[in-house]
């Protein structure tokens, strides 16, 4: 039976927040054996454990502010606005992807896709 | 080569207009011939333009507005949130959904998802 979707919104919710105060480790136990990542849709997908906490480590030594402003879910996928502020010596970085996510039966997420591109990167 | 960002940017900001002031017929030929409809996401997934063209159709009668609220585009892959105003005598129904196309080169959608369930929809 598909996750519930309460369970799948306390997944993305998780996933939110650990992208701005979380681990790698962290974000990586969201996700399910055999998962991968597409961050932005169009690059390499990652396909390993070691690829996605490789991916998501870059973020640790960054602060960023990260909130969710719209979530839509149906029949165990999800589809979701969110921002993130990287906040630097150099200004503040903001961008707000949409990421599709279809999770298993127990709401581990099994398929990341960000959709942004360079152009939806706004710097104040 | 896939279809530039400005191209597909076009064609969510025509449907999107088409869902309010368009005919089925009209929203059909933003689609590619063998497209598939998916909406919402878990239901069957319409694969004839006799299938979508009666999908869009049941839409023709309703006193709508919609506006694209956010929209990403990455690799010839479009996913936007959008809201739908449908105005009754009974009341206002909105809904905004997040919907995720792809694209031929021409930028005609070859598919179509679009994420949302009941709990989205509010009545004012």
């Amino acid at each position: 039976m598909a996750a519930s979707n309460e369970r799948i919104r306390e997944v993305v919710e998780a996933y939110v927040s650990l992208i701005a105060g979380g681990t790698a480790a962290e974000i990586v136990d969201l996700f399910a054996e055999g998962a991968t990542v597409e961050d932005p849709v169009g690059s390499a997908v990652r396909t390993t454990r070691e690829e996605i906490a490789a991916f998501y480590g870059t973020l640790e030594g960054l602060q960023q502010e990260t909130r969710l402003i719209d979530c839509r879910i149906a029949a165990g996928e999800a589809a979701f606005l969110f921002e993130v502020r990287t906040i630097t010596d150099g200004g503040t970085f903001t961008l707000a992807p949409i990421d599709v996510m279809t999770f298993d039966d127990e709401g581990r997420i099994t398929t990341m896709r960000a959709f942004w591109s360079d152009t939806d990167m706004s710097v104040g």
